[in-house]
């Protein structure tokens, strides 16, 4: 996952050709493709190895079950070519490790604080140390609010190697320019681009914004 | 969701041939079949639209992503047929709501507590206000460990209606007739019966020792 522009883009877009489509466009200006659950149960892990071949994907499929469960997925992930997967660490050390073993050398990215209201319910409270158990693990790197901008600066704090990626860009409410200022590598970054009038313009005027 | 056995069958099985000829054998003898993300990313949705046609199917999809994603996916889900959805409590009460009202009038059952030794380190000490949370936004069930029977118990001390399932029934040490004992309606087994000489005559053991 090289670094282009520090954009990837969340295509949380269902229909095949219309999604392929975005991808086609943007592949030049941005670093990789989030690709969720929504999209892959619509189409199937076949549009995974069909982006693949274009670019990084990064599968946003939140993993969050026994050890087991969550090796047979991360196989599943790597087998279909992506090149990153997010997963939860709230279920524990054993079960990220498992991710983390069966997706290597793939990147796991762990959510360590989530952008919603109800993140804040029981998530808030042991963020921090979903974080620093997700480190001693060895994961890539941490899933940051991109609306809470004080929140990436703390996660940056722990560790100057961690990649740290935003999301909640854009319609959500966060700001680009901040969430870098603050510490994130990676914003992602969804319907603001690919629902703009033009994307590729919306996505160059954000690297501008950024750079 | 009819009640013969109370055996639901955990089918942890990616070969779609060999899953489809599991549950023709054992249909007569449970009374739902689950299938988690293993299954549905090396095949696809249509597994479950194809099993749903003989008896009900639960995804085990242990959701756990902001309210509109969560509602994405269980739009998919009921889509495709399945008459239950397993979904995490953790991510909070919005995201929880957002599972049960796109799956309705489908049967939402939710993770309070896990069974792998990981998820002492940050579920253990919420889970009972998980499931308090789970009661309030109306839940049909909640998953519960069948390797810990006492637990099981307080789970059903808080309420006569809700429908407890209990998994880690088998190789993962739980006992069927402690669980059942304890309060659970129906016990969730995968391994020990696709994995047995005779599964027919493996389930019929299990239905015997728990009626």
């Amino acid at each position: 996952m090289e670094k282009k522009s520090g954009i990837i883009l969340a295509l949380d877009v269902k229909d095949h050709d219309k999604a392929l489509e975005i991808v086609k466009k943007l592949k030049n200006l941005i670093d990789a493709v989030k690709i969720g659950y929504p999209t892959v149960l619509e189409n199937s892990m076949n549009i995974v190895d069909e982006i693949s071949k274009t670019m990084p994907v990064i599968c946003d499929f939140k993993v969050a079950d026994i050890p087991n469960t969550n090796s047979l997925i991360a196989e599943s992930v790597k087998k279909h070519g992506a090149e990153g997967l997010i997963s939860h660490a709230f279920t524990g050390s054993d079960s990220l490790d498992a991710v983390i073993k069966s997706f290597y050398p793939g990147k796991v990215f762990a959510v360590v604080e989530m952008t919603h209201p109800g993140a804040v319910e029981f998530m808030q409270e042991v963020s921090l140390k979903l974080a620093k158990m997700a480190i001693e693990k060895g994961v890539s790197g941490f899933i940051v609010p991109g609306t809470r901008p004080e929140r990436i600066k703390i996660y940056r704090s722990m560790s100057k190697e961690i990649l740290l990626l935003a999301p909640g860009i854009g319609v959500q409410g966060g700001e680009a320019k901040r969430a870098i200022e603050n510490g994130a590598d990676y914003i992602i970054i969804g319907r603001s681009i690919y629902e703009a009038k033009d994307p590729v313009q919306k996505t160059k005027e954000i690297i501008e914004s950024i750079s």
